[in-house]
C-alpha cells in the first residue's frame, strides 16, 4: 500500500536503514538531515509507492550515493547532486522518470531517493535491489535477474555530470564509476538501473523502505520501554522475507583495524565475550561480510550481520566501531531471491574473495 | 589548401609527428599501422581540409588517444575506439560531425583522426590545439581561447562509452577523464572540443598536419642524401610559425629515470657531451619540459625540445630513450599564439610545477 512519509518518520527510518546496512551503506544520519532540510523547504511529505501499484510501463530511475562510508561522514553533499544525476540520465534516455527508488535500502541510500523525491516531487518506490547494503554497484537483484545498470549517470558537487554505458557488463560499470567516485573525492551521486515498472516487480526486493521504518520504530520503542532490542527486532522480522533472527555474540569491541583503500573501507573488528574467553571476528568491506566465533563461521554474506549497541539497540556502522563498545551481534536471514545460485554468484562470499561457502544463518546458529 | 593523403605519406607524417611530439604524444608508429590497415580496407585516401576552407557553421569533432606513452606501446588499440567516441559525442550533441581534427599534432594523436577519417569518410582538418604534444587535455589553444573541452566522450575496447561534462572547467575534465583512462588500462580514446568552423579558425594552430608531413619528408631526404638532419629541419621550419631552430646539445644518453605514475610517464634523462665534460638534463612528463645544460636552462615548455638520433635524424621519444644512444637535442620556437600570457598560464612551465620562468629559446641560445 502506498502512503506518505513526513519528517517525523525519518529518525526511525534512519535507524532501521542503519541496521539493514549491516555495518555499511554509509551512516544515514547525514542523509536524514538533508531530507529534513528538503522537506522543510518543499512539499512537506514524500509519497512512498508500493511496487504493486506501479504501471508496467512506468519509468523508474533509482538514485543513490556511492563511495567509502569513511569518506561520506566527512564530505557532506551539497544536496542536489543526486537530482543532477537523475536529470542527466533522463536527458540521455530522452524520457522523464515517473518515480525514483533506492538501489540499496541499507544505510544512507535509503535516504538519497527520499532527498530526490522531496526536491522533485517524484514518488519513491518501496523496494530496492540489495535488500540490505553491499559495497559494489553490480551487487543488485536487478543485475542478477537481468536488468543492466547501464547507462549510469553521476552528478558531482561542482555541477559536473558523467554518463557511463558498459552495455550488459555491470562489473565493468562498477569499475569505471568507482574510478570517477575516487576522483570526485571518494563519493559520487548516481542514477542507474533505469527500468520499467514491470521489471521492478520482477527483480526488486519489495517493501524494504517500510521494513526499515518498522525496524527503526521497534528499536526505539524497545528502548523507551526498557525491552531487549533483539527480542523486538525478532518480532518485527517475523512474517517478513527476513524471518530468521539469531544472536551471534554478545561482547566488547577489543580491536578494530580499518583502512580506506581503492575507494572502500576494508578491515576487521574483534569482540571479546562479556563472560568467558570467547571472541568474535568480523571482516568487512564497507559492510560486515563474515562473522567467525573462535574461528568458526557463524554468519556469512548475503545474510545480514548487524552490530547493535548492547543497551540501546542502536546499530553501529563499521566506521563507527570503537574500542570498548558493548555490543550484541545479530545474524538475519536474507530473502530467498538473494540466496539463489545466481544471486550468490554476484554477492555471495566468493564474490568478495572469501574462502567460505554460503550457509544460511539458521543452519549455522540454532535459536 | 586541401589535398588528399595516401598510404605512402604516412611514414613521413609519423616521423614529423614524432618530432612535434617533443618526446611524448605516444609513438606514432602504432597509429600509422592502424591507419594503413584502415586505408587498405576502405577508401584508400584521406581528405586533409585546410581550416580556411571550413564553413563557419560546420561542426568539427576532434578525436584523440589519451594515456601514458609507456602504456600505448604495449596496449594496441582495436582500431574503432575513437570512432565509437566520436559517435557517442554525436549522439550526445544530437548532431553529426562535418569533419574530425587532431587536438594534438605531435605523436600518435596525429594519426588517430586519420584513422577515424579512413573509417568514416570524414575529412580531417589540417590544424590542432597543441601545436606539438602536451600531457593534459586542458593544455589546448582551444581551451586558452575559450572553447570548452566538454562534453568529452570516451570509447573503450569493450564497446563501453563514457560522456563527461564539466562545463567550462577543462582542468576538472582532464582529472575525471584521466580517472577513466587509468581504469581502462592506461589509455582511452576520446572525442572532445567539438566546435564550429569559426572557432577552429579563431583558436587552432593551423596547418600542423602538413607541417608534420614536411618535417618527416625533410628528415628522410636528409638521411638519403647524407645531409645534416638539423640543417634540413631548420630549412623546413623557416617561413612557418615555428621559425627558430637551435641546437641545444650533442652527446650520448648516460642516464634515464622513468616511472609511470598517476597515468603519466614522468622522469628525466641525462646526456654527456661527445667532447668535454658538459651534461644536459631533460625533465619530462610524457613530453620533454625543460632542458638544462650544466644546470642552466636552454629551452623550456611550450617551446619544443626534440631529441634526434645523431646520425639518422630519427626522433626519439621519452619512452624510447636508452643508455648509450647518440643524440642531438634541438630547441624550436613555439608559435606566438602559444606564447601569450593566457597560453603560458595553461601550458607554460608554471602549469607543470616547474620553478622556471618562460624564456624564448632564441633568447636562451644563440644561432
Amino acid at each position: 500500500m502506498s502512503y506518505t512519509l513526513d519528517v517525523r518518520d525519518l529518525a526511525d527510518l534512519a535507524r532501521g536503514a542503519a541496521l539493514l546496512g549491516t555495518g555499511g551503506g554509509g551512516d544515514p544520519y547525514i542523509g536524514r538531515l538533508l531530507v529534513e532540510q528538503a522537506l522543510r523547504d518543499g512539499p512537506g511529505t514524500i509519497t512512498v509507492l508500493d511496487p504493486a501499484e506501479l504501471g508496467d510501463d512506468d519509468l523508474v530511475i533509482p538514485t543513490a550515493q556511492m563511495g567509502a562510508p569513511t569518506v561520506m561522514v566527512e564530505k557532506i553533499p551539497r544536496g542536489d547532486e543526486a537530482v543532477a544525476a537523475l536529470r542527466a540520465l533522463e536527458v540521455h534516455l530522452g524520457r522523464r522518470a515517473d518515480a525514483t527508488m533506492p538501489i540499496e535500502c541499507g544505510g544512507i541510500n535509503s535516504m538519497i531517493p527520499l532527498l530526490v523525491a522531496a526536491r522533485t516531487g517524484l514518488p519513491v518506490v518501496d523496494a530496492d535491489g540489495m535488500g540490505r547494503a553491499f559495497p559494489e554497484l553490480q551487487m543488485e537483484t536487478f543485475s542478477v535477474y537481468g536488468v543492466p545498470g547501464s547507462p549510469l549517470a553521476i552528478g558531482g558537487e561542482n555541477g559536473e555530470t558523467v554518463v557511463i554505458d558498459t552495455g550488459a557488463d555491470n562489473k565493468r560499470l562498477e569499475w569505471l564509476a568507482r574510478g570517477i567516485a575516487i576522483r570526485l573525492g571518494g563519493v559520487a551521486h548516481i542514477a542507474e538501473y533505469a527500468m520499467s515498472g514491470a521489471d521492478v516487480k520482477r527483480t526488486a526486493v519489495p517493501n524494504t523502505l517500510t521494513l526499515g521504518l518498522r525496524i527503526g520504530r521497534a528499536l526505539r520503542t524497545a528502548r523507551e520501554e526498557h525491552r531487549d532490542p533483539v527480542e523486538a527486532l525478532a518480532e518485527t522480522m517475523s512474517g517478513t522475507l527476513y524471518d530468521k533472527v539469531r544472536v551471534l555474540f554478545r561482547g566488547k569491541v577489543v580491536d578494530v583495524e580499518r583502512r580506506t583503500v581503492a575507494g572502500f573501507a576494508r578491515g576487521s573488528a574483534t569482540l571479546a565475550a562479556f563472560e568467558g574467553g570467547g571472541r568474535l571476528e568480523l571482516t568487512f568491506q564497507n559492510e560486515n561480510l563474515v562473522a567467525r566465533a573462535d574461528g568458526e563461521v557463524r554468519c556469512v554474506v548475503p545474510d545480514l550481520i548487524c552490530v547493535l549497541e548492547a543497551d540501546s539497540g542502536e546499530p553501529i556502522t563499521t566506521e563507527g566501531l570503537r574500542y570498548g563498545q558493548r555490543a550484541v551481534v545479530v545474524g538475519i536471514s536474507a530473502p530467498d531471491l538473494m540466496r539463489s545460485p545466481e544471486a550468490l554468484a554476484v554477492f555471495g562470499p566468493g564474490a568478495f574473495g572469501l574462502e567460505v561457502g554460503f550457509r544460511p544463518v539458521e543452519d549455522l546458529v540454532s535459536l
